[in-house]
């Protein structure tokens, strides 16, 4: 167990930024919540899995719907009081420790925004490694685990516990629900036991943020090459450097839908590069083909302070950088692919892990 | 106590479908489930509030969508099954009881459908005295009980426990459950100890519409005036005797919105009285004066026969009979007409007894 206060929250919030390849909202308005939380409860617990018993019952915060309005809404805390406690009313029994469902984006801080009022520790891991666009992108999926009972609730004090068949369903009766409340609820799902998740949880993943997110700040403090420092850091690789020429976007059922087109620099000029997005980053193509996809990893980074970009603030002009990195083995099976990788977005390829396409240059 | 059988639930089903005005989905559907239980599981015991113990918990089972598919699906009762078992999760305490929600339509037979496998006895009243389009519009809440929770289910087995602050958010909460399971869905809600529900139900009005059919039926056996034995049993008025001319209906939000037109024949000859439906009937206009509206019943019957029509089954042709049936107490209070009366459906006009109209002819 350690302590994690406000620097370590905003190390965990800029590395859960890049690990959010765009989506998942902007970490910052998470990052506000804990801050404020931690302010009033003091510093969170931040433990690894192996500390808890076997039997520990865990829960999982979120916010579900689309990232735009998170560009508005300064807080997700009461409504997750609220789901919350419809979780533990339906579980029937103590709920022992919460943990991030995402690595990415808000989804990732949220849980240090709770854990104070609710008195309970963080894991560090997550349930992706990454951030994905749907409740059954995860990493229980792959293992048999249901999300259900998913709990969504708004602050005027609604809740709703949907208890599918399948993640599918989930997904499918949870959205409408969160639009009606206006965009965005407050959510608690994937109840679990510590003996389940050791196995199907992508493990270490909040350590995994927060060094990146130390590296941004070291490298900005000591002037050195930020993006260098995220490639160090994740193993992950820079393919590509450029500037924003164009940005097209469109929200569709709850979703952010849209590319962006970077013209090449420096050892880049004279190439283009698209990124195309659906909440997340799906693939980076250049010269009509796609160079990294999902289930990896792509960031887009400002290349002067090496700060990841979602895509709600990627705009004309800007100096970006566009990395790759790889996601965590579980999405690299068969099943892992199948689940979260190119065709199950409508890419017709098959996948080439990012090391393989650039690990020779 | 008594033991509901075969005949007795053929009586309760075509006298609910008077009390449905129009909507609340054909009754015969859910008749075909309740004789089925009771072929199965034996009669039902029907109870009189009187003979259960205050503190006994109650819920109402139900349809929830648009009365339409209800005309394409045979059966609720899986659906309400894994309801029932969610609710009772939910409330973590025995349920001693169910009632109909409403004495209108299918709804008032489903209880008679699940009541052998639940192992439960159906008590004699119902929340409406009638049949209303939406959640909230229940005696239950003049009394400020809450219709939460809700819960949804479908046949595939899953389920929404819908906690909503007030009645008009576990109205639009679950609506769009019901639209993404398929426009139909299994609900149970308003629970409730006998203690209040003994002061907020309309009580005895199973035993009501059982009356109302079994007239119907004699008259039919007797070759008497079957629209004159429901007036007889209601205390209501036979308002208008004509043809259907002409049947406007569209599906809105999962509401079946329309009116029908009907020409007057024998002492009605040469006048025209047009009824406007949003599932139930709200208002019957002749000369452009509205003669009966909401809270009261407005009953399209098949002169004949006396059979009610469903809105779904008003068609071109149909020698019917429009008669006014006056709505329960509890819907005259200025509470009651606020709720369920004509301006609620946009109708800006005072509320007029329908014996205050027609009882002086």
């Amino acid at each position: 167990m350690r302590l994690i206060g406000q620097s370590e929250i905003g190390d965990i919030a800029k590395g859960s930024a890049v690990l959010g390849t765009g989506g998942g909202g902007d970490p910052y308005l998470g990052k506000l919540e804990a801050l404020e939380s931690i302010k009033h409860h003091g510093p969170c617990r931040l433990v690894q899995i192996e500390e808890l018993d076997d039997d520990v019952l865990v829960v999982f915060p979120f916010g579900i719907g689309s990232p735009v309005p998170f560009l508005e809404r300064l807080t997700l805390k009461s409504e997750l009081q609220v789901a919350y406690l419809a979780m533990q009313r339906w579980l029937g029994k103590p709920i022992g420790a919460i943990m991030p469902s995402e690595i990415g984006g808000m989804n990732s801080v949220i849980p240090f925004a709770v854990a104070g009022e609710l008195g309970l520790p963080v894991i560090d891991g997550d349930l992706m490694g990454r951030a994905y666009p749907e409740v059954q992108l995860v990493t229980l999926t792959l293992y048999g685990h249901s999300a259900a009972p998913i709990v969504v609730a708004d602050s005027r004090g609604n809740s709703a516990v949907i208890d599918s068949v399948d993640n599918f369903w989930a997904e499918r009766l949870a959205r409408p629900i969160a639009v009606e409340f206006g965009a965005i609820a407050g959510a608690f799902a994937f109840p679990i036991t510590v003996r389940n998740l050791k196995v199907a949880a992508v493990l270490r993943s909040v350590s995994y943020a927060e060094r990146i997110g130390r590296a941004i700040r070291e490298a900005q403090n000591s002037l050195s090459d930020p993006v260098k420092a995220v490639t160090t850091a994740t193993q992950g690789f820079r393919i590509f450097d450029g500037r924003i020429v164009d940005v097209n976007r469109k929200t569709e059922r709850g979703w952010a839908l849209g590319e962006t087109v970077i013209w090449g620099v420096g050892d880049y000029s004279g190439r283009k590069m698209t990124v195309r997005f659906q909440n997340e980053h799906l693939v980076a193509i250049e010269d009509d083909v796609i160079v990294v996809s999902v289930p990896d990893l792509i960031a887009i980074l400002e290349t002067e302070r090496g700060d990841p970009i979602t895509t709600e603030h990627l705009r004309y002009g800007l100096s970006v950088s566009v990395i790759g990195i790889p996601c965590d083995g579980k999405w690299r099976t068969p099943a892992g692919i199948k689940l979260g990788g190119p065709r199950y977005f409508g890419y017709d390829l098959d996948f080439v892990p990012v090391e393989v396409r650039f690990g020779q240059q």
